[in-house]
């Protein structure tokens, strides 16, 4: 099993009138300093190249349309693929998709340290709401923007390591961390974009916020044994915050590096991933303790069946 | 909804010469203490009447019979019955039960105030192994002693409130959790006996021992919504050191009660159960955010498939 260095790169705010081409000059900043560091694989957050725009309400979505790439790489992220490639670096990252068929999703790649995108996730768990609602102290629109992903949670061997995606909301949903765990992931990459305020409670602000994202985090890690990524946009973005708290957690469910700031913010960590084999031959043996005959509700029911 | 004090009664270490009477009397006197605060609902915790036994190798399991109780209530447990009844205090906890067919299980129940057995939970995840494994620095026998759960994950509405119960290695497994939380559970109730060292990891001790007992139950409370107890036997038992950190948690994952203790300790807190609604129908919605499309693998596969 191959020992490697793993990293964050957490990036702050990306305003409104921030261009591809801005952003991209800051992601190649932090990968340069991976590089400098000797990392292999590198984790930026969801939705990397734009603003989080789903606070924003327009009548008619189409407006919203330029904040999606219809084609991956493109001019704007090409330079990003191939100093990545020159570096022998792996990574990963958060867009909006617009596809030929015209359908959008919040998606996440993984690219080889050959330059080739070899695992595409399309976010499963999108928050909020599809309508303006005016109860809310600020709007969270992903599901006026998205469909729901179509990918499900899929895994790839790449550099030796089994690799998989999750984005934001998707970290909070225990069954997210356990198709990965099935299909036997040593490592997690999510990148977020959490509010620092629930839209609809005064009393959970950024301390709950984090608590509840580092709890989820570490709970999935622990619970499939695999090392996991979670790298935040966050700080200040077009008058609105959002929490930071990035962290690199490990198979026994610690945090073994975390972002001290809520601006561009590279965090490195040695993963060794032989660790995972640990959990994954013993407290968590699937194929000795699972007991599936008394899952059905979790795959075969959506919501809440209470009883009388 | 009810707001409810509800309780766990930590118990200190089970020796092997303690009778059914003397851990009754131990009990009683914290059953009395928790009415004396007023409190309503009261959990003891996994294999309460007896020794952690399963450390313990026999070649002939019948001679371990005498652990496992024929019938509930009986003559032992009656004045715990009828003492919760004249207090009008509901309870849980857990025994090992030798049923009219042979069959053996790790059982825990809920009694409702008016002293009937509301709910019966036989343990699903049997941690640990069957056959004597000299590798280990101590043996952890529970699925030689016990079948694995016939019940699954019930729940029922007592007091006013949707209660379900698991035991001690099912906290760590999500999917308890969840398949509860699909049935609208309002309060998870947990007894644990859990070893302060991994039995096959030096590095493994009472530290992180806590850290995952307490990263499991808040993440579970979290993700479903739901107040939780988790009530340790702990402290020295037969020479062996259990771990104690018995809490309560409550529908956001916050610890909101914690022994300080090894001993016989009681803890309360006030549950103030229309809370869970608040997470039920925002975050965790299940009926608006879980896809069950892509959770298949969960239902249908064991073990770990791994790709090429």
């Amino acid at each position: 099993m191959p020992t490697m260095k793993i990293a964050a790169a957490q990036m702050g705010g990306i305003q409104k009138d921030e261009t591809r081409e801005e952003v991209i000059a800051r992601m190649l900043t932090l990968m340069d300093e991976a590089h400098a560091q000797g990392v292999e694989f590198l984790a930026y957050p969801e939705m990397t190249l734009t603003t989080f725009f789903p606070r924003f309400y327009v009548e008619d979505r189409a407006d919203f349309d330029h904040w999606f790439e219809t084609e991956m790489p493109n001019a704007a992220t090409q330079p990003l693929f191939e100093r990545a490639r020159s570096y022998g670096m792996g990574f990963t990252f958060g867009y909006c998709e617009l596809t030929p068929e015209g359908d959008h999703f919040n998606t996440a790649i993984i690219v080889s340290p050959e330059g080739e995108i070899v695992l595409k996730y399309r976010k499963t768990h999108l928050p909020g709401h599809a309508d303006y609602e005016p109860e809310r102290t600020h709007q969270h629109l992903e599901k006026r923007y998205f469909l729901p992903g179509d990918t499900g949670f899929g895994v790839v061997r790449s550099q030796g390591v089994v690799m998989g995606a999750a984005i934001c909301n998707d970290r909070r949903w225990p069954e997210t961390w356990r198709v990965l765990g099935l299909q036997g992931v040593e490592l997690v990459a999510i990148g977020y974009n959490t509010p620092s305020q629930n839209n609809l409670s005064a009393e959970e602000g950024p301390e709950r916020r984090l608590y509840h994202h580092e709890l989820s985090v570490c709970a999935g890690a622990y619970q499939n044994s695999t090392y996991a990524i979670a790298v935040a946009k966050c700080g200040m973005e077009d008058g609105n915050h959002m929490i930071g708290g990035s962290i690199i957690v490990d198979p026994d469910g610690f945090v073994i590096a975390r972002t001290e700031g809520e601006g561009d913010e590279l965090i490195v960590a040695e993963a060794e991933f032989e660790k995972c084999a640990f959990g994954k031959s013993t407290v968590f043996n699937f194929a000795a303790h699972r007991r599936i005959e008394h899952y059905d509700l979790i795959a075969s029911q959506t919501g809440v069946e209470t009883p009388e």
